[in-house]
């Protein structure tokens, strides 16, 4: 039977699309047994049908009333009934979990009688009126957007918390006060119109702007919908027998195993989420309430053997009765994901595939961030708690706006965070908050985000208005750089030195065994993934040593060996020469004459490192004058000896140069095959020093593999004119092994032409930079700043196209390119050489385009080693991201 | 039966593709009954045989034996047989005339005894000897590439075109000596040797490099390959009964009825077409040869009746006995072009669809150029022969190279040009020689590109190693600037003014009939066009005088309004207020405001001068800091004043907006969309602008149809972001019409997904600038000048994609933009408003895509309606030239 409404006792954990996480793990732990109030879910489908037609569909108040009455029944207790008033929570829940971002009402069903009978069946009038002063302020702030500011100076004049029942009740009267002045109504006394109007209020919260931003972020379709939780209302808040956690069955930070949590006795659920109040830890409810936490851990046992995963909780204890209030498979540090899929590995609970399902790239890499050299931290300026690892260093920021629109990194400050502070939170490098604890809104997101945060700093003053942070007398402001560790909860003033993390020195080292757990894990997961990958993973390396290194990190090659990175340095002069020269051939020829045995040592370094591997090398890129001082500090330099009658002397020669080489765009002007073509003997002196290294290296008996890539080709003759260049330079050099001649696919044409220029290339490495430059027609060093903030606000970008490939823009020019380039060459080996190649985001996206390899900097290797064996485990098409 | 050799006798015109032009046209004059010399033609399957295998086909040499001895029985005369001595010439002939780019030898059967025998039956040893010295040099220079000049010093030291017999007997012996001395053997004396080796020279000279460079040039496919003819000699040099000419049935300069040309007495064919002697005109022959004359006439009657078009000839006297050696539909200045299509019409030959398949827009372009404004020229420095009509003004070059480097229009002076010349004249603007008439190698080739061209200036001394061109004592040195006039021959120093043409004038003031025949030609065909065209042509126009012009020229509407180029001239200091507020938003919002009468003037005087008819305007595009002065400037004013310790004042403002938007490359900054999302409010002010205007003309009366077209979007969330803004500032402008919203494609982007933004978009408009800037990832301004040249040479371009749109790279994106959005959105309209919209040859390509509409510059609008109409009629795919 269809139908909008199904009772906890109905349900299980894999209707999730159609209940909502929440609602679906609530039907799961009722179906355990386990402690949850009676209450029931009203399924996505009857949100989606309000979306569309502003209307809830019609039978759902009937089925509702319905399913109220199982309620009232099991409870024994009824809506309105002031001798025996059922209460009843009414919370958001949809298929993804979407912290804060929805919206909740509680203690529906009081009113000016219910109060009254509530006071008298709890014995506690002050909870009673407290409780309808929630409702009120929650009702009025979610059903009719009253601000909660107006609530809250009436309860900070009246005194907050200290308040006894009878204040509590001229709050209320005050609260009802300014529902009327807002809404024009009264505060509904009827608790089944209670009950309707909070529904739909959660159903309309799925578009709040908050969400929308939020399901941006993290890749949430917009249509899904959310369902609607209707649940018994159970009170942490009825005294010192009474409390309110959350728990997790493992350690989120380490992944130890054994409850871990906070606590906060005599509360509600919303007091330790807001932050508002800090919590102890759950340990303390051992002897606080024993029975109560002896009850608790069996049950996460039970959850954690059931879901055969870490699972978190919130419960709440009325009057020494533990109730379930919610469970699901728990967010944890990257360290936790590797060490959890480890150990339950290790218990035989999942299989290898099976972990490295459940650990990302985006984990390793935060493992692989640097963190604070140890012997250059100064002492702290405060300490807070360590929510969410990593090291950060940037400029005070005290809104959200200020961060979004910064350029430079920032850290954003805030007393507390809330769902509003979501886009500063994404363009910080770093959060800070002087209150909550590590399951405060600060410290979930930016965790989910893997940004470093340090929340409860409560040492610190935090003025907004006046742009200050206050910590014993020291005053820092707006601007001023400070640095925090995610890992230990230190907030020091000042940029402190940061140095790179155990696990990457393990894997540069490649130093064997290790008996941390963490690099345990990860090297037990990288072997499984090198072993299922199909993808190869090349590093960009432009010297020796960067090769060196990727080699250690497991590369498998050289993706792209960039030579314009070796013309720098004491070489300019050398590259000026040849710039300076123009029209000159004997000058010119003598300048990449002195280049070419520097190129060859170069390239003999590289092709030693990579020995037996493939070494992509690509002729020269960049725009020459590159090479040269900027336009406007030539001019500037000239003009002011002019005006003060003095020798320019080489200055005015390079700015006739720079003058004469100057372009509007250089980004599309003379560079790449461009110049290959245009300036004679350059490329030829390049492919000779490789050619000859190469030479060279065999006969000292070595296995070199140098490929030659041409940067920047958008058609098929330039490429040829280029390689008939290359096949009769090689061809006079004794002793050089067969060279592959392939190209970079990078400009939109190229792609577009793939088929034709195949019959010229070896290879295709996509340069993915370019691609997006020209594919979206926006310069990456041009427009982040610029305006990249406004467009992930209007939702064009979820991440910027320069960090996570573009699938559907830039990614069907690949896919056009590698379809069109392996029919016309079937063995075409095709690869990725942009940043993306680094991006585990992308990675997975090259997988299933069908690609041969990506190449990405050294240090990011094993990530794409990681996601290359994800891709494969995960089977899945491209774009449809685990979640 | 397959054959690879055809008789005259068996062919006709329509088996081109087989036999050449030449080869197909001489079968068909053979079978019209026309005195052709005997001969046949060795087919162009013969050749690609040679060309893909390097070899001829086996049985070919026996097939041209066979045929061979045809000829001798009909001539009555014998290859190698000293008594009667049969010769032949062996001409290349290609599917699509190359004149001069292929090789051509004649005279072949002299040896030592042969030329004794020619010599006793002509009665003429120095006739004899002479055809002798030229198969040599010829046959050793064709065949064996030994270089003409080699034999030329001979030639010149000897005395030249005065030798004797007895002397050209020594010429020969020093010939031989040549030949032998570069080719290690003997001048083969075998008859059939000399055929053998001419043939297989001729297929190789397909792809000799100025054959090449040609073919690119004219869009001619490499692989068709050439058919080679081999026809008995007749003589035009046995004395003053003899000669040879070159003949047009109708004027092709004008369109003139009646017979046409140049004839030279006494000499052979090869000495008109190389201009090395001057010729007499046509009518002269009626004198000289009067019954041949009468027979010629009578022939050049037949095959115009025949061919229905006009019709060139090659002819020879000998001996007062006229041969036809040649016809084709001749090439014709673009005045003659129409003139000839009306007449043709007139007389009943062809229909008003053929007659506008046989002109073009390129030669409508050629008609609409300006000339030399008359009451300003001065007295010409020299006449030449008016060989290419068309006015041009540039700096003299002497050779081909240099022109092809050169980046400011030039002249490419000469004393005679040759296939080598070919870079340099598609490179310069205009061409002049000193030497040869209007069927020289320069007029022929100039007018078939186009390019104005005077040649035959004996008057000048043209001396290209001093670098210097001279003419009555004035002395003109390389870089230099002249003018020359195509039309009338004219040659002057200096930069002369120059004013538009008569057809211009017409069509720009829309007169009425005209009894020029030219205009009147043209009226008829545009008339006609327009008739069966589907394609739209709208205009571009920024200014109410623009537009009032264009509908004049019979636009369609306005395509682009461009609304950057109101915010110069005086309004630049509101421009620079918006941009120097920053973030001040009084200061911002009073500059908008400042902005928003101004605009809607603008727009008003626009919208009223094409009423009833659609107007699509931009909003705004280009970046900010292109209404301020350049960053270089400015630095060098501040650091100027800086150290002569004066105020740079205002400067230092300017300089710090400037460095505040400075860009590295603007073309991929913030522009477009881009500022329109980020400018709070000026979107807003430009929309407000244009309600208003509009909202006001149809107060007025007026019936105004502006339509919005936002530029550069790359995301339908960019669009729909802009939408939403627009159409709540309409809804808020009283009496505002429905106003359309579209979008620029112009991102590829955009290209790809343009399903997608269809959804948001009421049109499309292609900004082909942009696309193909993106796509081939370069920009226009930076690199023209860099690597067009050697981009042209290399064949990598044909053209400039900026000016013909490149069909398969960037007319992809268009093709898939076209299919998708219509796929999404049945009813979108579809135009392109870059400037290939203007572009002859990309306006077939817009028609075949699909496209309702073309927008260009006004000028250009009578260009696209007879391009649009030819889209009908020819019915070809796109880039299917018609040639």
């Amino acid at each position: 039977m269809s139908t909008y409404v199904h009772d906890f006792l109905d349900g299980n954990r894999d209707a999730a699309d159609l209940l909502g996480g929440k609602g679906a793990n609530l039907a799961e732990m009722t179906r355990l047994g386990l402690p949850v109030p009676p209450g029931f879910t009203i399924t996505t489908d009857a949100c989606r049908v309000y979306l569309k037609t502003g209307a809830a569909p019609v039978e759902l108040m009937r089925e509702v009333e319905d399913h109220l009455r199982g309620v009232e029944a099991r409870m024994d207790r009824r809506l309105g009934d002031p001798g025996h008033p059922l209460l009843l929570s009414v919370r958001s829940g949809g298929r993804f979990s979407m912290p804060g971002m929805m919206d909740t009402v509680l203690d529906i069903g009081l009113n000016d009688r219910t109060v009254e009978g509530l006071a008298t069946i709890s014995g506690d009038a002050r909870f009673a009126w407290d409780s309808y002063r929630r409702l009120i302020q929650m009702f009025g702030h979610t059903v009719f957007d009253i601000p909660g500011a107006a609530f809250d100076e009436v309860f900070t004049a009246a005194g907050a918390e200290d308040l006894d029942a009878d204040a509590l009740r001229g709050v209320v009267a005050a609260y009802k006060e300014i529902f009327h002045r807002h809404t024009g109504r009264e505060f509904p006394q009827a608790p089944h119109e209670q009950v309707h109007l909070a529904v739909l209020a959660v159903f309309r919260s799925w578009n709040s702007e908050r969400a929308r931003v939020y399901r941006r972020q993290e890749h949430i379709p917009d249509d899904l919908g959310t369902a609607v939780n209707v649940m018994a209302m159970v009170f942490g808040n009825r005294g010192p027998d009474s409390g309110t956690g959350v728990a997790f069955t493992r350690d989120p930070a380490t992944g130890r195993r054994g409850a871990y949590g906070d606590y906060l006795p005599n509360a509600q659920g919303e007091d330790v989420v807001a932050g508002v109040r800090n919590t102890v830890p759950l340990e303390a409810l051992k002897d606080l309430q024993p029975a109560c936490y002896e009850q608790l851990a069996a049950n996460m046992d039970a959850l954690e053997e059931h879901y055969r995963d870490l699972c978190d909780i919130e419960f709440t204890i009325e009057r020494g009765r533990l109730w379930m209030l919610q469970t699901r498979v728990g967010k944890r540090t990257p360290e936790a994901a590797f060490v959890i899929a480890a150990q339950l590995c290790d218990e035989g609970l999942i299989d290898l595939d099976e972990a490295l399902r459940r650990v990302s790239g985006a984990q390793l890499a935060h493992l692989m961030f640097p963190a604070f050299d140890p012997a250059a931290t100064p002492e702290p300026l405060a300490t807070g708690v360590a929510a969410s690892p990593g090291a950060a260093v940037g400029a005070i920021v005290f809104d959200s706006a200020a961060a979004a629109a910064a350029t430079e990194p920032v850290i954003l400050v805030r007393r507390e965070t809330n769902p509003d502070d979501l886009p500063g939170m994404i363009a910080a490098v770093g959060v800070l908050t002087g209150r909550g604890g590590k399951t405060s809104h600060a410290a979930v997101v930016a965790r989910g985000m893997g940004r470093p945060c340090v929340c409860g700093a409560e040492d610190l003053d935090i003025d907004p208005d006046a742009g200050t942070l206050t910590a014993h007398g020291t005053v820092l402001h707006t601007g001023d750089v400070i640095s925090i560790d995610g890992t230990t909860g230190e907030i020091y003033p000042g940029r402190v030195p940061v140095r790179p993390s155990a696990l990457m020195r393990h894997l540069g080292e490649a130093t064997g065994e290790s008996d941390d757990p963490v690099i345990a894990a990860v090297d037990r997961l990288l072997a499984h993934a090198d072993r299922v990958a199909r993808l190869g993973v090349h590093a960009n390396a432009d010297t020796p040593e960067d090769a060196a290194l990727a080699r250690r990190l497991r590369a498998t090659g050289v993706g792209l060996c960039r030579t314009e990175h070796m013309f720098l340095g004491e070489r300019r002069p050398l590259i000026e020469r040849l710039i300076l020269a123009g029209d000159d051939d004997a000058e010119r020829e003598a300048a990449l004459a002195a280049l070419l045995p520097l190129q060859r040592a170069d390239f003999a370094g590289i092709l030693a490192a990579m020995d037996g591997l493939p070494v992509t090398i690509r002729l020269l890129d960049p725009p020459l004058h590159e090479f040269l001082p900027a336009l406007d500090e030539l001019s500037a330099r000239v003009a002011r000896a002019e005006a003060l009658g003095t020798d320019p002397g080489r200055d005015a020669l390079l700015l006739a140069a720079v003058r004469r080489l100057h372009e509007q765009n250089p980004m599309l002007g003379l560079r790449g095959v461009r110049l290959g073509l245009v300036v004679p003997g350059l490329y030829a002196m390049q492919v000779e020093a490789i050619a000859r290294a190469a030479a060279a290296c065999r006969r000292a008996g070595g296995d070199p593999r140098p490929e030659i890539m041409v940067p920047l080709v958008g058609d098929v003759r330039e490429l040829a004119a280029v390689r008939r260049e290359a096949e009769a330079v090689i061809a006079r050099v004794e002793g050089a092994p067969a060279i592959l001649l392939g190209t970079m696919i990078e400009v939109p044409r190229a792609a577009l032409l793939a088929g034709e220029i195949a019959e010229q290339a070896r290879f295709f490495s996509f340069g993915t930079n370019d691609l997006t430059q020209m594919g979206w027609g926006f310069s990456r060093d041009d427009v982040e700043g610029a305006f990249f903030g406004r467009y992930l606000e209007l939702g064009v970008f979820t991440t910027s196209p320069f960090e996570t490939i573009d699938e559907r823009g830039i990614g069907r020019l690949i896919r056009i390119a590698v379809d069109e380039g392996r029919r016309s060459r079937p063995d075409l080996v095709v690869g990725v050489c942009g940043e993306h190649g680094g991006d585990p985001a992308s990675v997975r996206f090259f997988h299933d385009a069908g690609l041969d390899h990506v190449s990405c900097s050294p240090y990011r290797v094993p990530i794409a080693r990681l996601e290359a064996g994800r891709a494969v485990v995960l089977g899945v098409a491209a774009g449809s991201d685990s979640r």
